[in-house]
């Protein structure tokens, strides 16, 4: 019997965290604050963000949205973000993807405090991934993956586990958050000769690529847990990088697209909002 | 026939470049130097000084020790620290470890100006590895390896690599360097289930554990490349994680230990105070 590994569950739980973190800090007077800023109205940016700010609301912490136009002049931007990190009405600043041409990504990340960071999206953020530091503000969608493993008490440790895509965003820290949960981790891409080699061994498999159905049946073993962190359409559907039926079918336990990994990052956000608050306030 | 791949030429080739950039930053008036700060005085860590010291000197960058009692307080170390960062002749600052027991790591690496920091201590550096920024200040001991692989023009490309050892300093930021060169990498480590799985078809092998000969001929595959990064005593003779010999003849290439990637690492070093100078004088 396949386990379907949803989501909201593992949202919930983090949510009920966050709300109870959330009212400690009202009562030492402190207002947990996120800052949203984006630039232009890119469609499944604007959707995320009012997903995002819908979280925010649930357990209490106010949203400040910052929106500029798609052409904005890079300086204006990276001073409304040197704003940010001086209010100290505000605890996190969550910048919205894909950025304008105009601007560099690499710029916009040294530019946000770490101690805002709260997608992890700054270098010293994601540095302490590589350190382990277990305190540290890291990327949403790891982290999701990360908390949605610990929920379903799915061990790590020793375990085989094949990591498809190497972004800076997903692959890379996902890869690294499980070297420190001691899995030994394969991280496949592109450029990868056989990926079946890998995955038809793994006990888990997390594919985070963006390609509609790439991961079937024949890619895993009986029994693996398959993670997808994939979002695509097909046929005007919304899918992920797996093929479900024939997946769910042979594996343990599998994520669904949607109503998986997807619904957990805005409650990672959420999450991240409260430490970022709770470090700021008890300073 | 295997191939030795032998470090000095590749230090060589790094220390010629440095002593050039060396030449070009003291027609500006920029003399660099690096600030050794040392606590204690653990045998390996002074004679890893002093080859350092050595390095230094023959490329034209001048060495500033400072060394503290093993029992320093904490606070005059990192208030030593802070003056360096402050200190417009220094350029780069190499915190020699291990620390003793009084200092903690992560105080040690949050306090080093990251545009100083010549071997990638700080989270700040270790991220741009994540981010893949060509230009970052990174642990020395995985970039000699890259410049070893990249001298003897070893492709990494879609190549599939196992890194035995998953360390903030060597196992981790190796692994995110291999991947931004587009390897398909696997990490192993000490709960790794069936190391042999992995790398019996490894195009190549790395080891970065200081557990003496732990790599046999047995755990490689006909003609694979192999890189000792260990250290260790057999007998009372330097050696490495490879069982060399054997390996040898079975391997297409493989460093030896010592004389390998080990007699690289200064001239890394060395390459990374004048990329630090040179950013800091030219602002």
């Amino acid at each position: 019997m396949t386990t379907e590994l949803r989501g909201k569950p593992v949202a919930r739980q983090l949510l009920d965290r966050a709300s109870k973190t959330v009212e400690d800090l009202k009562k030492i007077d402190c207002f947990p604050t996120l800052a949203i800023v984006r630039a232009g109205s890119d469609q499944a940016s604007v959707s995320y963000e009012n997903a995002a700010i819908k979280t925010m609301e649930r357990v209490g912490i106010t949203v400040e949205s910052v929106v500029f136009e798609e052409t904005v002049n890079a300086e204006a931007f990276l001073q409304a973000l040197r704003g940010l990190n001086q209010n100290k009405n505000v605890h996190g600043i969550l910048v919205m993807q894909p950025l304008p041409g105009t601007l560099s990504r690499n710029d916009v990340a040294r530019c946000v405090d770490p101690s805002k960071d709260i997608d992890g999206l700054t270098p010293e953020n994601l540095g302490l991934v590589v350190e382990n530091e277990k305190n540290a503000l890291v990327p949403s969608t790891p982290k999701a993956v990360m908390a949605l493993l610990d929920h379903y008490a799915i061990e790590l440790e020793g375990k085989d586990v094949c990591v498809i895509g190497s972004s800076p965003v997903v692959g890379k820290p996902l890869t690294l958050m499980l070297l420190n949960a001691e899995a030994t981790v394969s991280n496949l891409h592109i450029k990868t000769k056989d990926t079946k080699r890998y995955t038809q061994e793994a006990d888990i498999v997390i594919s985070a690529t963006g390609v509609v159905e790439l991961v079937t049946a024949d890619d895993i073993k009986d029994g693996a847990v398959v993670i997808d962190v994939g979002f695509g359409y097909k046929d005007g559907k919304p899918v992920g990088d797996v093929k479900y039926d024939e997946v769910a079918a042979k594996a343990s336990a599998v994520t669904p697209v949607p109503g998986g990994v997807g619904s957990i990052t805005t409650a990672v956000l959420a999450e991240q909002v409260t430490q970022a608050a709770w470090r700021q306030c008890s300073e």
